[in-house]
């Protein structure tokens, strides 16, 4: 069985964010480590989750937070796995979220993907891409769902003129 | 003698901000504790410099960063004691360095002071506030350092005056 | 009995943003002096309840604005208690508010918090943090609302793994 | 004789950017009123300059200042003469400057002009402008200064293309 | 009777910002002349209507315009009389309405007031406080306009402490 | 020969930003109509000089413009012929420039290209691709123009690897 | 029968945006080419797509996107034809959309109308601008488009200022 | 030996950005694919060299690009690798370049980094911590760099306080 993706929340309310793209890990056939820690709130927990992350051998740790956005960077303080941050939106719109996650000072990485479920979807099929490296069928998976992706596109555009066309 | 005012640097570079408040609290008799420490790149001994401040019997802990700046954020996560943030301009001019401070969850407050020297000096002017309420020899100092103050831009006033009578 | 904490409202709408943190500080035995006035619209008023305020032994003086929000800037012109910022979200979502209350010029602090509640609370908890230099049972209920708040995480954390296995 | 603008700088620093609109109001006549006051660090001496510009008859006030720039609403809080504000760049390039100006809450109103030295002599202008509904002269120059303007336009623009065609 | 005080709006969605402040010059005594024409799609209109405002005897016209808010601007280019602009909010919040309008080239003064209908009633007191500087029962309003706004404020506060004491 | 392509700054000033583009312009054997017109101290001119433009049989009417850019918009408001606008660097980075230009009401369309000299060359390429419409021999040109582009591309990438191997 | 104008969507969910635009084109009788394809989920789809419209004709390629908005960019990378971008409203209120597109690299034209519907008709009426300089009915029709927009603010005016006096 | 990082740059000028970076690299003995492309420039060179740096086994692509930085996400739309986006500074201060970068759709991963050179540091390390899964002398050697990084940030406190003992 494939290596999980482990998701670390700031916060429950955090959730919605990551459903669709949780959908499409499960359909891939890869486990995702579910839980909710503070980097503020909760430090030691944060930290110790990080340690277990590492023994469950996840491929990549996923960290989500809102307004001053901490939790990605304090997970990659602690770990040499690969640590994706996706910023939450906020009263400012999940800008404030989004600066204090990427601009990380040189030498502790955090990869940054967009705001809300976009970003949040983005980064489990970033995690996914790199469980591919090692697994064909799960690249074949990949790949399939790239070209499905592209065969929405056109569909979305016929019924999109045929729609104009009844009026 | 005082209680000292502990000040944390993300890095030896953010020191020039803080010459000018330095002097001040020289000036005022109040000792001062200096370490440097990143929340990311040295993240246990961030939090060893805390209780460090912490046994020395510091007022409060001052925290300078900049970019994702999260030293104010994580020293709050691991003490009880007044913490207080200076953003250092960045190539985003501060602004990702503000944001990052300031936009804290609640639950575990950080105090944010202006971008660069002028929050520098207000972080170190603060923390002198704090010893004065038990302190009616340094409330005095400070009274006088307003009035010192008042006069300057009186005086400033003046001297323009007078440089433009003269043209 | 503790000394009291100090809060200024620009506006009585402002008052929601406080509720949640004054029912911690009810909790936390600590009484609060709240009042309205306005920087621009009641200039001479707000002067004068900085002074009701010192005489009342407050500890710290909390004030809350939106917009071109100058109030913590007037309330810190004239005295040398702590003066703690809370910008109240405006149509520019708080921008405005948090930049006309967080760059101070050198010489005059204000201490600066979050845009809205989770700075609202977090202004309270700070307050609590200075009064507890001085009061180590209050010390002592701030460590516990600290280890609450950790508790809290990780039963959220349960409650969604729980949620998502039922599923 | 005309009745005088007041000028009032938030640093002597604020000078440079009102030379040039200082020497348009020499040469249309009418007197400035000059001074240095902070709405933080000399709040009495900027009250009392405004009531001093009251009794000299002042037009207008124009207000100066950069960063957290309360000095216009300040002022306007204590006068019911028309108050024009300036945004001085600041690090961050007058942006906080400008919206901590500009909004203001109804019911004191303050005038804002651009941020630096284009905004410094367009609110002299403006000042001159409102003498010049009791002063045909003063409009007959400014009228004048209008037409100026046009021909330096077309006079650039001719400059241009001859600087073009030699080459 | 007083001059009237020239209102020109971009839009008619523009109209509902200034229903408060116009109540208020109703109950000074002054009169407002309202039109509607667009910088872009009526441009003679625009202009034809300033030459109609001068001729009026207008003291000030107001200019509300939201986007790319140039309305403002082209009718300061066409008048000596004081043009004060009003930025609507916008998709973008209001802030490109408040750039396009505040930051004019020096030589043709536009005054701006804040984003939406704070700024609308602010541009119509400034209108008022140039009326009131030859008119002393027109100033005396104002002034008691001023009071009763404090008046208002001291109010608020104790109902605000009244209703959390029933609580 | 070609239709010219009509060039309009606010300023003499931006005229640096137009160099690269215009050089280009006279390889590709396409005249040029240069003018410095302000929207604002100029507005009579700038119409008229838009008249001469569509009376030399202009393809297109760039504007230029830094701060309120209303360049283009007035311009737009007066003919039918397309409107590039190119937004100046300023104190805010053209910020205020783009915004003032891009945000056009639905009803009079301007075509905004990027800020600075990117953005002078783009505007002119556009009127080029204009006038290739209608001109087989131009289009060659600008194909061969995108071909020369992407040799560059590749040189570049060449000469880095060889400094590179060097060291 | 004129050429037809094509209108490319980075998603179905962003034609509501040109419903408006649309039904001016119909109106003017000019035919429109509609395809909905992402730039990075349907990349040779978009190629295939430009090469489609260039064999039918179009005048002009419209590309609409939101977000990390490349689709503008992407075409005008494969094409020689006139290319037309409209940032579509995001989470960051198409403050990025229009970033993404507007800061082309010099050589690469991409030509850009504001955020939305506004942005969308504008759109529209620019590339029906390029079809009128052949087109002398189509361009008759477009001053008349022009003067009935001015009829409609004139009107707009009249009903205000009635459905005022009435109350 | 182990697999390459393939780094992509939008342009020459990039480069220096990656110097540090490449060092470190170099240092851990893993080799560097170096090139340059133009995502708008040389669009089919770009999808070109995705195939030759799939070809060449990459482990992850790092792409490089300022202003519309499309060249990260037009990488990712060709190909199921690891694609890490580094936002160079531009007139905009990287805004647009970060902003452009990062707010991908759903559906086409790019891993985002900070903006200039701590940025580009922080993509190569990134790129090791992938290597580093399958290569445990690696990832001691990140562990190592890490240690190392912990002990000058102490060594840079000890000679920040030595100076200052000094003066």
């Amino acid at each position: 069985m494939s290596r999980p993706v482990a998701i670390l929340l700031g916060s429950d309310s955090d959730w919605p964010y990551f459903e669709k793209g949780l959908a499409l890990l499960k359909e891939m056939g890869v486990p995702a480590l579910l839980e909710v820690s503070s980097a503020h709130r909760s430090p030691q927990r944060t930290v110790k989750l990080v340690r277990k992350f590492e023994q469950q051998g996840a491929v990549a740790i996923i960290a989500a937070a809102g307004g001053a956005a901490h939790l990605p960077g304090v997970v990659a303080a602690h770990t040499l796995l690969p640590v994706l941050g996706v910023p939450i939106p906020s009263p400012l719109q999940g800008f404030d979220s989004l600066l204090s996650m990427v601009q990380m000072p040189g030498g502790i990485p955090v990869a940054v993907f967009g705001i809300g479920e976009a970003g949040a979807t983005n980064s489990l099929l970033f995690a996914l891409s790199l469980l591919a490296e090692n697994d064909s069928r799960l690249r074949e998976r990949l790949a399939q769902f790239r070209r499905r992706q592209q065969q929405e596109v056109a569909a979305k555009s016929d019924r999109l003129k045929a729609a104009r066309e009844k009026k």
